[in-house]
């Protein structure tokens, strides 16, 4: 059996190249489709795509089947990493400038708009049955109206610095930005595509928690010497984002330090020096915060393999879930 | 027969209610969807779906079968200005502030971008045949593929201080930016969904035509003293758009002029003065710039209007089809 990685190398160069298909041509090309090009081409993991061909595969559909949803949803995900990036003043993205720092802030919202909208195009080639890519298109749909939902929270939290908040505003929060277009529509619309279906409530439990899992990692990950590659260090912290281990440590440190903390989240980002960062990361330490959040994530991952042999019980064994099952742990247990 | 203000104000009012519906419900309220219903809520003339309703009972449609399609345009206008007013720094939409004045720029992207994803939500309903769906979707694709091309080519005309345009180069600017979305998918949905097929290429001509013209109004509403109602006065001029009259001027104007007004688009938009607005304004009135551009938008919409007999030609004459005509002048002669 190929491992995880072996196996999202795999899928991940199929879904580049139907990806630069979609975003060859076109006209103009300086202020626009090379910029869309020049996204396409960075090299991300390529986990969404990845879980959506493993899971269609295991459901018994065939790659070819498949690859246009996958396509259009890597398209769409480097929509929102175009937005994203704008909205969180990110600098690097994967290892380069962000599209914004490369081209201004209008060409990069225009360009994210025209991404959102080329992403669907796969799905309209003769080759995808209709009934099949207004379906998809309905997964499509939700999973934006979820994420640009869990969006706003995020961004409203930091401007009207919201800090009485649990780790239940926190599931909800991760729950609508992260697991919707990351873990659930890729589960959903695999099984939308095979001939075998999986427990339609225990994959959205599945995708509720891997998701969750997987986005704590990610939170931990920032605060991890090299941990995000291509992205600039602690950039959650400068940012003031709502990770899982800020939430905690407001809600366990002295009240004189949460003043502290909520003063540094209340100022501008520009204000926040390298030395307020230094010290708001070393109070995650020593109040537990980071292993607070191994440990959440321990117990979602736990969790989360439970609900993934319940959906699929039913399923024919084979390798093809085996793995999915390895790439769901990967993308559990990634750091 | 009404006139074309009442007609639009008529159909205004049945988008106007059909928006609300779609943009009613959902959570973040105080992050997302109070952002988007204080948008949709603000009156504009609705000519896009104006037009598309008219022209769809011209051929035959009902009101009720084309007002999802009416409705999920408007939004989609509504989600494009909301990103437009972030790209050209505006203040002011429909007499307001503009939402990123009032929610800073990351919450106005992420409305935007949720408002787009929510504008097809309308062709979705179960009223609306499936078969109609996709083909709307389709000429929305294809809209929205125009409008952001054309946005790119505006925005990096400015960024990157372009100045040697010809008129043909900006009649490419707004058949992308302003003619598909204003006036040619209008008309063409109209077509999809009535029971008479009007002549296609005149047509799509037609929309082209009005479009332009349309645009080159606009363009002199601008300089026009309270020509542009809720918004600020000579903003295109202060962003240093590419107006056809900036356009005519460049073309005829003498060196040491031009040199001039190449400085002062090169400059940021902070550093142009209220000065040098007027002296940019007076320059193109003393160039017959403004009588310039008076004079094609005339040619285009008396083109237009015979582009119009030939589309409409073997359609039943109708009271339908003397409104939609009234409201085509009005479009192409708004003043």
């Amino acid at each position: 059996m190929r491992t995880a990685t072996e196996l999202l190398e795999s899928y991940a160069c199929l879904t580049r190249a139907a990806m630069a298909e979609t975003v060859a041509g076109g006209a103009p090309g300086s202020y626009l489709y090379e910029l869309l090009r020049d996204y396409t081409d960075r090299q991300g993991k390529g986990l969404r795509p990845g879980l959506l061909l493993a899971a269609a595969e295991a459901c018994g559909a065939s790659i070819r089947t498949a690859l246009p949803a996958a396509t259009a949803l890597e398209l769409l995900h480097t929509s929102f990493l175009i937005h994203d990036d704008v909205e969180d003043h990110s600098r690097l993205r994967r290892g380069k400038p962000t599209l914004h720092e490369l081209h201004g802030v209008p060409l990069a919202i225009n360009a994210g708009d025209a991404l959102a909208n080329l992403a669907t195009q796969p799905l309209m080639s003769s080759a995808f049955p209709r009934y099949r890519s207004r379906e998809v298109l309905a997964e499509l749909r939700m999973a934006i109206r979820q994420t640009t939902e869990g969006q706003a929270l995020e961004l409203g939290w930091r401007r009207h610095t919201v800090v009485d908040l649990t780790e239940v505003d926190y599931l909800e929060l991760v729950g609508r930005k992260t697991c919707w277009y990351t873990t659930m529509a890729p589960l959903r619309i695999a099984a939308l595509l095979g001939r075998w279906q999986p427990a339609s409530a225990a994959l959205d439990r599945l995708g509720f928690l891997a998701g969750c899992a997987f986005q704590i990692r990610d939170d931990l990950l920032d605060v991890t010497p090299g941990g995000q590659e291509g992205k600039e260090p602690h950039s959650d912290i400068a940012e003031g984002k709502r990770t899982v281990m800020l939430i905690h440590l407001l809600s366990v440190t002295p009240p004189d330090q949460r003043q502290w903390i909520v003063g540094y989240l209340g100022k501008a980002e520009h204000e926040r020096t390298q030395l307020e960062q230094s010290q708001l990361l070393r109070m995650m330490v020593e109040a537990g915060s980071l292993a607070y959040a191994e440990q959440l994530a321990e117990v979602l991952g736990q969790a989360a393999r439970r609900s993934f042999d319940e959906a699929f019980a039913d399923l024919p064994a084979s390798a093809e879930l085996d793995s999915l099952r390895a790439l769901v742990d990967y993308l559990i247990d990634r750091s």
